[in-house]
């Protein structure tokens, strides 16, 4: 069974940790102190914020074996910030929203794997393998490209609902009547690309609709000023000529 | 039964004829030629585009019974853009994205309902509750709100999606990828609130992460621009002394 010592306790660690309680001989190891640091692991997984993991990799280095691995688990710190301080070294990348206090799948969530040789990355992607179903390689600049991604895709949207609720606070109105909406507009990528699912005022030119919009967030600068950025962004994308038909909006 | 004429074969009005199939007597009318309008329907349904309603609800005014109700379907056009075009007016929305080839459950889709006079509310409501499970009164203002709200919740995290996805596929990466992390947020806020479920650099405050971010994206001014100003929204709504140490990031 691998060994792994997991550094660092925030929400991927944590989670981490979880994920392998039952898969391999792990630990967590509080990226502070490091008193638990095992001197005979496999895998030294460091799972901190991303300007923190230069100085855990330096403070690591010359407590672990020679054979051993150390990997971050950080989706755009390049592999190279591990350079000096393991003769093998490597990225264990999950690529998922966590929260300590919210359950997860693990076995849904990708793996993104970088090694330093490919007997490296081969453990890395057999210690991923046994949590999750998909595990792929990934070098440093195509992980950083699937996080940004990941911010447009997870972070900027949980924003404008989070936005979404506080106007409707505001007027007194329950933001959960949304989530039929919402679940359904998830639905549809699993069928269709997002570009062909576009729906809205902005997708249809509906410049009517638009502007009442506009007039009534008068007010609210940072709403408005979202507003019109996205909708802009969306009748670049979407032409009117080239808008279809099937192509309407509640 | 009620006998419904629903004007206009879009995305709303070709599901409103399926909702109601074998909830009401229910027929679809072109909005442009009206010929198969019926003289003693209880309801006609007005289901086009917003700056096209006013155009029909003349034309339509005078060739239906002074008894029945004329109401459209649209979230942002106010209930008096019927007014004098028939004695009980209203507006019947249902809050939902439509797709003419993507099929839907209706129970699940709130209806919002107005009515000029008590009676034609309760009329409206329902025929709404013949095929939803929530159905509420509200006036045009909040209904407005609601469409605001919806517009941010739902088409421009699509357009999100569909900027994630272009970027990627810019690179070879493919965007289903992403989908367990979509699922995941989307899950949490029937957990905890937007606000709440917040992750990311930005609710962190993770200045080297979003530099790197926007080097990467650097040639690209429309996705820069997007990433910059919800990154500041969401650094604006999360001040750093605020920041708990739950929130981590992949």
């Amino acid at each position: 069974m691998l060994k792994i010592d997991i550094i660092g306790t925030g929400n991927v660690g944590t989670h981490l940790c979880r994920a392998f309680a039952d898969k391999a001989d792990v630990v967590a190891v509080s990226s502070r102190l490091l008193s638990g640091l095992r001197h005979d692991s496999d895998i030294y997984l460091i799972s901190v914020t991303d300007d923190a993991i230069r100085q855990v990799a330096h403070n690591i280095a010359g407590r672990i074996p020679s054979s051993a691995i150390l990997a971050h688990t950080s989706g755009t710190t390049p592999m190279d910030a591990l350079d000096g301080c393991a003769a093998k070294t490597g990225v264990f990348y999950p690529l998922q929203t966590f929260s300590k206090n919210v359950g997860l799948r693990y076995d849904e969530i990708p793996f993104f794997i970088e090694g330093s040789d490919p007997e490296t990355a081969s453990l890395l992607k057999s210690a991923a393998s046994a949590v999750s179903v998909t595990v792929r390689e990934m070098d440093s600049q195509n992980r950083q490209d699937l996080h940004i991604a990941s911010v447009f895709s997870c972070n900027f949207i949980n924003h404008l609902w989070a936005l979404a609720a506080e106007y409707l606070a505001d007027k007194g109105i329950d933001f959960n009547l949304l989530h039929p909406l919402i679940r359904e507009t998830v639905n549809k990528i699993g069928r269709v690309a997002p570009y062909d699912a576009q729906t809205g005022p902005a997708v249809r030119h509906d410049t009517l609709t638009i502007d009442r919009h506009l007039e009534k967030l008068g007010d609210d600068s940072e709403l408005s000023g979202v507003y019109r950025l996205l909708t802009d962004s969306i009748m670049n994308h979407h032409p009117r000529e080239a808008s279809g038909g099937d192509k309407t909006i509640q």
